[in-house]
């Protein structure tokens, strides 16, 4: 077995804490999905093999105060920026075994690559690996890079509880995970993530690399709207004020403008009520209160304020169609986050040199990528999940398209390291 | 303070543990419901309270298996069939004060009424409580009277149990309200309910009474639709099977046919989505599953045939649609009850006679009159709910109103206790 391959099959072992299928047929019939959460024990191991991987191949690692682990690979020109790649070991609730594994696994291997054949890289190479991506445990996303590039203290990190009613700060020490190493982004010129897609674009186009252009911004709109509870028998139809008739106005419109948008635009537009908790639900009471949350998401900033106008716009008017009392909320308001060109050029190069088939496309989901490109030059190459399932026991991603996302990464890495600074 | 007004008043403090309000601008405050569940102390209290308000004035006071409590006045023709008046003393987990307790109290006070005249009544008089009417406590609504007409055998209702897992026997007998009189519907000629409108018409319309012609049908559908539940941000919009677009379509159409039907038909056809529960139900998830809980009411059983088979070939076409996979159930489906021609025009008579706005109408809710008009020719009677409120700490009848409706109620029960077997 390949060693990159055997990192993956070793690490979802950790995660599930029994044997891990290997190959798509036994994956179809797994139930029990990953979990390892920051804190678990599951993770403690995962992380101590990777640091052990990572010390066999000669990097000097090195943890930051939130758990943030950094090894690197001189190069010959010290003093120039280095190129930064990696991704998350942490998993959702009950994961796949590919999510943020094959970012860390894939830069790991492209190192042992450059090992094997002597590759002498002028720029160094850092591995990064973040801690708490997937927010389960302490219920903040993005938690390590975020702390990196600025939008958290290192002591709020650290303070953050998960569901025992434990800090961050107790769970890092208690693994010994926790350092004092500070990483600068002036030393960085580069950071390019690989990830599993998530989604169904590759898979259905049978094409094994996806180049992201762009991080989709992502605005969250959530919505009460008020009616009036009734009973469902007593109350004639035109004295009522239903909550949820008005909501499931909200939820075809979401549905139907985003579908225009994508035809108008041909962009990346989309949109999803994904709650509804309708008050008090019980078949025979008119609903007196739904709680709605939206997700509005579009590579193109002008694209997604318009569809969230249009969104908030719409739900107000719901007052006057149907008496009901409506306000509205934007707790999530990320803007996109285009990538570097000279590393989106550099990915789809390598692509063309070695003859594998490749798509320039948006990322749906947020990385930690979309963090680090406020500091650095970044991109993101994306491996297909097979029928865009992630974040769930089934999650798959053939073994020979992680093999090309590796093979891909490691060029454009190698080339990004030979630039001059 | 009149003694009916008394008693509604005393009976509320007993369901709310604490004095009640007894005009409608205290009442406006109150945010303690009533409950008086099967079971409580303050159904027990009701009930002792009640049965000695009976025997005061010289009612023969039985009970039977189940609970159900009857009053009995003897007529000056003993051999034909009783004049049956009386509703319900339980209420839901937090409702108002006038539930049920209308209807009995109403009955007491006509009785008390033909005491104070020394009226001489032909049929004997029968007042009737029905043992659990919400279905609160022993998760059956209309279970005393389902006893007595058949619908439910003894033993079953006694083995019913309560969310404490006590038995309605053991309830019963610990409160010592089980008996093992046995009702004879042979004997019994009619039946009046008086109760709560427990819907806004009649407040709305400024009338003091309704006379129920129809008891309205039910048909509840259950539904379940199921797409796949996908990540919001990374599955574009036409590689979706979203379960709530689907179930907004629903919903939208249930309320509209509804309408329509109304404008259609002018009866008092409503429908109504209550229940919408969404999996798994976090904005950036595509909904994999909807469960729907409809309720279709209509006092005529082709139009409640007709909305229903409706509402169940949209939900079918759903999947064509949207290539979701739709299931649907009908766990409740009782038919429309007409109320006896003699009783409604008796109803009639009496309001033109005293000079009391009357208006025919159908009820929206069910009530122990459905079943107890399986057997004999019943009626009902409604006093208006302010603003059509009802199982709710802010329900409120005005107190002229309840005194038009004994005034109506007694009339009634008079006039039919004369009539010759």
């Amino acid at each position: 077995m390949q060693r990159w391959k055997e990192e993956i099959v070793q690490i979802g072992q950790f995660g599930r804490g029994d044997s891990t299928p290997i190959d798509r047929r036994e994956q179809l019939n797994v139930e029990k999905g990953q979990q390892r959460l920051e804190g678990t024990q599951a993770i403690k191991e995962t992380k101590g093999y990777i640091i052990s991987r990572m010390k066999e191949i000669g990097l000097d690692v090195r943890l930051d105060a939130v758990g943030n682990i950094f090894g690197r690979r001189e190069g010959s020109k010290t003093q120039t920026g280095a190129v930064m790649s990696g991704s998350h070991l942490d998993s959702v609730l009950s994961g796949g075994m590919f999510d943020g594994i094959v970012g860390v696994v894939s830069a790991l291997e492209a190192l042992r690559i450059m090992n094997d054949e002597g590759f002498a890289n002028e720029r160094p190479i850092e591995l990064a690996i973040f801690t708490g991506e997937e927010g389960s445990a302490f219920k903040k996303g993005l938690l390590g890079s975020s702390v990196l590039v600025g939008h958290i203290a290192v002591d709020d990190a650290l303070a953050l509880q998960n569901d025992e009613g434990r800090s961050l700060r107790a769970v890092l020490d208690q693994q010994e995970l926790r350092g004092d190493f500070q990483i600068d982004f002036d030393e960085i010129e580069y950071f390019i993530e690989t990830h599993v897609e998530q989604g169904p674009v590759l898979d259905q186009e049978r094409t094994p690399i996806g180049i992201v252009e762009n991080i989709t911004g992502i605005t969250w709109v959530t919505a009460i709207i008020e009616g009036e509870a009734n009973h469902a028998g007593t109350t004639p139809m035109l004295s009522r004020k239903d909550a949820l008739v008005a909501s499931a106005d909200v939820a075809s419109f979401v549905n139907k403008r985003a579908i225009e948008m994508v035809r108008e635009f041909g962009g990346s537009t989309v949109a999803t009520v994904g709650k509804m908790v309708v008050h008090p639900g019980a078949p025979n009471i008119v609903p007196g209160k739904v709680e709605l949350g939206i997700d509005i998401r579009d590579g193109d900033q002008d694209h997604l304020n318009k569809l969230t106008t249009e969104i908030i716009d719409f739900i107000k008017k719901m007052e006057g169609k149907y008496g009901v009392k409506c306000s509205t909320e934007i707790p999530i308001d990320h803007p996109p986050c285009p990538c570097a060109s000279e590393v989106v050029t550099a990915i789809e190069k390598a692509t063309r040199q070695m003859g594998i088939k490749a798509k320039r496309m948006n990322s749906g989901a947020g990385h930690d990528a979309q963090n680090i490109a406020e500091k650095v030059k970044t991109g993101m190459l994306f491996v297909p999940s097979i029928n865009g399932i992630s974040h769930s026991p089934m999650e798959w991603t053939e073994w020979e398209d992680i093999e090309k996302g590796i093979q891909v990464l490691s060029l454009t890495m190698k080339t990004l390291s030979q630039l001059s600074a």
